[in-house]
């Protein structure tokens, strides 16, 4: 293992109990039946815990976007052609995409990177370049790529993150883009669950029946072809994946080593969490999932890991559309534990 | 009928067809795989309809909790003491509640009404008083009130929207706060949808098991001693009813009248709406579900009308807390169809 590498999972710590404990007695204080704000009173101790405070705060929300392209693409498994991933690009750094709208409504700020995308952007002050390949060989013939360049890419995600923890971040989303990336990420979540392709592989752009055909026998090809070590994470991630995929895992474990919540979007995200959960368990904790996509193998993949999902929208953007729309309940979730008034403060009568 | 009330119902029409149509056609233009937002597509589209705007925008957001007393009290449904109604309302006021929070959060304005609290409540330029009476009568014992009184709480809450469409409001969410109230809803919809109350009744602030008991005995009892005509839905409003339900259903019906969208919160206001569409079954497209309560019974009621709420999150507050989160959602689906580029406008290329 690479010794940076090494070095960001040995700082991820369990979440700081007596914290949650004081959050947890606090909500058991507040004007409203105990319990009663479900989900959101679970989150916010999760995030009394990872951030070590009874009184956790989200101001500073970040969607880190990472891009990246799939020489897979040659197997006909996308509905898109490649192109549309730096066009995609150049939406984002001009506000236009899903991803754009949403941060905006919650408050979040959209920072995109360039970890693998088979084409040279035109410099932004909102792009960040960690461009480790022109996008991965062909993972039906042979790996997505080196371990070296592997690790290259996990560590730009941690470089990313560092530096937005450097400059006040309270809470990352993970997004991406990446024609024909449902692929690898189903890949990866067949190699690592040991579900079928035919369970886990959807439509992801909007493949019709003979594409989803050939999808399903495309990453089982992969996975034959390659042979990836579900004991060994950053084998899969290798053999299997992508370049945006194994920034987004970067991403999670960078945050997690700095105490910080990262809220996991859709299928892409999540495949990148079961990297992220292969290198460290102990990153568990610090994982939100947002939502549950639309697309096929994404409830597989989030009960594999534990993971609830807080939304069901039927949404199959990727982006971090779904992140953001997290993001925003885990700082709902936080003010109600800290703006709230107690029984005593409001002289509210308690239960009887 | 009383002609006021009748006048409201006959001003509701159905939804703009053309402008669905129109924000149908821009939602396949946007750059996303076709469908790939989900519901909110499905709701900004239910919104061009309901404004008859086919880019719909939602900038004044209100919510608004009504407040009422309940004689069924007395038969020990509720595990508060009923001052907690008055002592709840005076904590709205002063910001402190989860409604409070959750408003702020979202950029909600909330607007607190007496309908039929059970004590004088102290002037505040936030606090509407539109009192019916005193709370209402004990539902096990005779009706609730007279079809008079529940005339007059349904015309308050078309009031209370009235006013606020005049000054500005897009949208509205509805809350409650009224301690026992969890009993007369489970009451209208053991009249309304026919299923047993032991289906219906939930544990409302926190009942034990035999409280439990004791409440679906309780709204039995109220069904069979006041018989309310389930095809009458304001003879089950005054039997069963409450004056905050009458008051959310007036703010319903209120709404739609008047093209605004209706987004309902939890249990309490989802007997209202019961009531709502058993007066006026055309008020069903204007209504929002936001979330599913914890509270058992709110999953039937809601399908009886045909709705799917958009959160699940085992939150069972009231006051509106729900609804202002689906506020939100209302609004993020309005951007996402106005402000997302095209693909001819960003230069994507579209599907193959």
């Amino acid at each position: 293992m690479d010794h940076r590498l090494q070095a960001i999972l040995d700082r991820i710590q369990p979440l700081d109990a007596a914290a949650q404990e004081q959050a947890r007695a606090r909500q058991d204080m507040l004007t409203k039946p105990r319990g009663s704000m479900g989900r959101l009173e679970d989150l916010s101790i999760q995030l009394a815990g990872i951030f070590g405070q009874p009184l956790p705060t989200i101001r500073n929300k970040v969607v880190v976007t990472m891009a990246g392209d799939h020489g897979v693409v040659a197997e006909g498994v996308s509905a898109y052609p490649q192109e549309v991933t730096p066009q995609m690009v150049y939406n984002f750094l001009r506000g236009g995409a899903a991803i754009n709208v949403l941060a905006r409504h919650v408050g979040a700020r959209v920072v995109v990177v360039d970890v693998g995308v088979a084409a040279d952007l035109e410099p932004h002050p909102d792009l960040i370049i960690k461009k480790v390949a022109y996008g991965t060989e062909n993972i039906a013939r042979g790996p997505a790529m080196t371990q070296e360049q592997a690790v290259q890419a996990l560590l730009a995600g941690v470089e990313v993150v560092e530096q937005l923890v450097d400059s006040g971040l309270d809470i990352v989303g993970t997004g991406d883009m990446g024609i024909a990336n449902t692929t690898p990420s189903a890949a990866i979540a067949r190699a690592m669950t040991g579900h079928s392709a035919a369970d886990l592989a959807g439509r992801g752009t909007g493949v019709d029946d003979a594409g989803l055909s050939r999808k399903i026998a495309v990453i089982e090809q992969a996975v034959a072809v390659n042979r990836p070590d579900p004991q060994n994470a950053l084998d899969v991630l290798a053999k299997v994946g992508g370049y945006e995929i194994a920034g987004i895992a970067g991403v999670i474990l960078g945050a997690a080593a700095h105490h910080r919540p990262a809220v996991i979007d859709g299928f892409i995200s999540t495949a990148a969490a079961l990297i992220a959960v292969g290198l460290a368990p102990q990153v568990r904790p610090y994982l939100i999932a947002a939502h549950c996509s639309q697309e096929k193998g994404h409830r597989i993949m989030l009960e594999w890991m534990g993971l609830k999902p807080l939304l069901d929208l039927d949404m199959r953007v990727g982006e971090g559309t779904g992140a953001v729309l997290g993001l925003s309940l885990a700082e709902a979730a936080c003010k109600i534990l800290c703006e709230m008034a107690t029984f005593g403060e409001a002289g509210v009568s308690d239960k009887e």
